[in-house]
């Protein structure tokens, strides 16, 4: 066979040649939307390689975007790597002291900056150390007023620039193409590099009839950011299979995105649970024709079963729950149905779709526990390992790596449990088990129970501590605006639970919160939130 | 990322883990059925795996298979590659010196033989260098009166075998899997290796929803056989993806297929259009209920419209036309229709059906004449060349490599023109092409034309030689039962010619025959009907 390299590259070419009328829909402000077709994209991609090879980009140089998703990042998350360099897509909502730390230790010597989020970002300037041009993305070709040097207008460069440039096709397929950082429980965020090989397979998974099957005639729209986890690598995908793309931008809103849904068709769209409860929440005050949806895919964290019901009973559209890390691309497993699942009941359905679901073809998943691999018995809990072709070997120039990468498997620190027909459940994270008398409880089984409780809005169960059983769980409830926080609702809670489970599983207590705090993906930040009820607890 | 190898390996292992019940229905002889779950067919190709092994397979080594469509040749198809050996698919169709060439060429060790194969195979024995034992595919653990010694049996081999064979995950995934031999227009046939990586992407492309989407709810049936071209990639890709396949045995027929199909719900089926063209006639004779096929796949040759558009429209069953050749794994395109098409009239449909359609994501193709690229106007005819990971990189150990294989290219030998879509629609080969005056003729074009008559069956155009033309088309046409051979039919055939052809264009004569030979795999045979035709008119 030909040793035809797996190339990004590739994907350019295709969109080019086969799809060059296929759109981008681009929102880059408010009341402002571009429409480009794939022709144009290529030839834009081509425009900013040429540009940024010539501010020095080269083979290996890290090239960071700060920004939204819009048709500028796309062409960056092509017109970078194809020419041997590497985007670093840095998370907007990481702390300052975070963003810094992720540009200095990928070493970006150029970085690619949301208009909008200029100002935000040139205040860390100072503490940057390797960044050597600033590229300002945004509809004009004007330079925001600045101190710093060396700040260029996107337009502008892409005006300046020739289409003629050629993208190397000789590339080995294991150049790193992208990065992104992830947070840690402690300590800094830690790096990921995805390689040309990588992203092009997870590409495949992603158009397979058995996965979300994308293919030429959906709208997709990712809701979940480019900076993070490549936006489930949708957007790699769609260029090579010709998607129209709609790119909802800075600062939208469940309006927003329900408005691009209804007028642009979108068959597909992705983001995590807390965008899909505000979007009901909307979409029941404000009805729009939303039925060009063929699935919306969730994940991130938790979807709670009430959500699941709601779009699969009310609105008859398929909700599919994923699972994946930024260290796996990151798409791992879905809840997709097999074929025997064509007769259930709406109740199993909803059952089976708030799974994290089947492994993705060509990932291998295992959950370990101290006895080795367990039983598929939907029972037993252990550590969710994975290995393939599109899962991360390492962090990025950091220590930590022995930690989670060991024996040719990534060690999710997620616990889970393994249905009798292979669906992965994820019952926690190693970090917020909850180990009572010696016995682990499923935090996350409480709260998704608790979630489906007609007052709570949302829930998270933490470990505190207990002299006689070392730790117990308790339940942190925000309500539904017009439910009262008192006792007479702690009690109910705490019996619609009793009657769920096992009694040593049932919180000791019922915290009443505004909000729990989240991480900058949406994930509940259950470390601060143990820190907040210490606090609490030690106050009382 | 991690550099886990893409392996046959992981395939087997997903559908034992995934979909262990999952079946195989396995026609052995007339009346005999097998229903093997997925579970079996695991074990079975471990055991398989590890008597082969005992016979003296090795890493390298090359077992020839020899047989039809079945699980035990399935079982080859996974038990011989996954230990590092490779399996060599023979055309049983081949003339018995070819048989004698191919196995002594690629220097199989080992034959696995279907029983009812053996009697014909064991006359050759005597011309093979290389064999050293012959295991007999068959229901019985007996084995059949021979002369020849190592004779086994497939199935006291398994018995006897143990299922603690664990394949190694450390192969290479360049490692070669499989091989087959393709007929040349002059001399021995030429060998195409497969290797894991190239066998592993296919599948992938196999089951994008833009391509067959094949999943695991699909009830899949390769009428085109196991040693033509790994079936089209289908049995792979359905073990992969835990699809149910029906594998139809041997001496199967137009009744069987169609009773297949109806009892099994086969959901997905693919052979070529003369399998289809005699699938119609009996339906029409004695109808089944098909409603279960999602699409039925044709290639190997063109479909002639009038079969495409009784599939589209009597039976409302997607017909899809494919290309590919043996030196492409096979699937290089699919008629398949993009979004712009959705309101196509019947006619429209069936024109785009009748090409062979969209290039797979992950390949690359061009037509080429002697300017370079021709535009993509649905006009100028050039020769097709592909390249991508699933295609050849040369035919094994033979000098015709050159000629095919150029600056990183496959050399197709088939003349095309590209549609303004992008559609490759095949005119010719480049041996069959006809050059009447200077100008290019395609055949294919004539022969399409001509069997949309309700008068023919089947229809070829050759080219015959001329003293001012050089050469002039000549039709060969075989009409259906009932219809008259004579000049008033003559006639009606060129006059229907002449009003959709520029006037050089229409074949000078008409020969009526009662049959147009065919390659072993079901092609117009044009170099032996010129040959015939020559004759016939030395006689004249």
């Amino acid at each position: 066979m030909m040793q035809t390299p797996l190339l990004l590259t590739s994907f350019v070419k295709r969109a080019e040649q086969f799809f060059p009328d296929k759109l981008i829909i681009s929102r880059t402000a408010e009341n402002t939307i571009h429409r480009i077709p794939y022709r144009d994209f290529a030839k834009r991609s081509r425009k900013l390689a040429d540009a940024l090879t010539k501010l020095g980009m080269k083979h290996g140089t890290k090239v960071g975007s700060f920004g939204w998703n819009h048709h500028r990042h796309l062409e960056a998350y092509f017109g970078v790597p194809c020419t041997g360099a590497v985007l670093h897509m840095i998370n907007i909502r990481l702390s300052p002291e975070h963003i810094a730390y992720v540009i200095n230790h990928a070493e970006d010597e150029i970085l690619l900056v949301d208009d909008n989020l200029f100002p935000h970002l040139s205040q860390l300037a100072p503490m940057l150390k390797t960044v050597k041009h600033y590229v300002i993305m945004g509809d004009s070709t004007e330079i925001p007023e600045t101190k710093l040097e060396n700040v260029h207008s996107y337009e502008a460069l892409i005006e300046a620039a020739s289409d003629d440039f050629e993208f190397p096709e000789d590339l080995d397929e294991n150049t790193p193409a992208g990065m992104c950082y992830t947070s840690a429980t402690t300590g800094n965020p830690k790096g990921v590099v995805y390689t040309h090989r990588g992203l092009v397979l997870h590409s495949y998974a992603l158009g397979l009839a058995d996965a979300m099957g994308m293919r030429e005639r959906d709208v997709i729209m990712p809701i979940v950011p480019m900076f993070h986890a490549n936006a489930w690598g949708m957007p790699f995908a769609a260029v090579f299979f010709g998607t129209t793309q709609v790119l909802p931008g800075p600062g939208f809103n469940p309006a927003l995105i329900l408005d691009l849904i209804e007028q642009e068709k979108v068959t597909l769209t992705a983001g995590v649970p807390t965008i899909w409860l505000a979007v009901l929440k909307e979409l029941e005050k404000n009805p729009r024709d939303i039925a060009s949806l063929r699935a919306v895919v969730s994940g991130g964290s938790a979807s709670p079963k009430g959500l699941i019901r709601t779009f699969e009973e009310k609105y008859r559209i398929p909700f599919i729950v994923g699972y994946g890390l930024t260290e796996t691309t990151p798409l791992v497993s879905l809840s997709v149905f097999t074929s025997k699942m064509d007769n259930l009941t709406m109740d199993e359905r909803v059952d089976i779709r708030s799974l994290q679901g089947l492994t993705m073809p060509g990932l291998e998943v295992q959950i370990i526990n101290e006895k080795g691999e367990v039983p598929w018995d939907g029972k037993t809990m252990g550590e969710l390992i994975v290995r393939g072709p599109w899962i991360a070997s390492e962090y990025y120039k950091d220590e930590r790596t022995v930690n989670a990468f060991k024996d040719g498997w990534f060690y999710t620190g997620d616990i889970a449990v393994m249905t009798g027909d292979g669906y992965l459940k994820l019952t926690d994270r190693t970090a917020d088990l909850i180990k009572s008398g010696g016995e682990w409880i499923s935090s996350v089984d409480l709260e998704n129970a608790l979630m489906t409780h007609e007052a709570v809005f949302e829930a998270a169960v933490v470990a505190v501590p207990h002299e006689k059983w070392l730790e117990r769980p308790l339940a942190c409830v925000v309500l539904h605006e017009g439910q009262t926080a008192d006792d007479e609702m702690k009690k109910q809670l705490l019996t619609y639970l009793e009657n769920q489970f096992a009694k040593w599983w049932v919180p000791d207590d019922v915290v009443f919160l505004d909000e729990i705090p989240k991480t900058s993906v949406g994930k509940f930040l259950k470390r601060a939130l143990r820190d907040q009820l210490t606090e609490r607890l030690e106050e009382v």
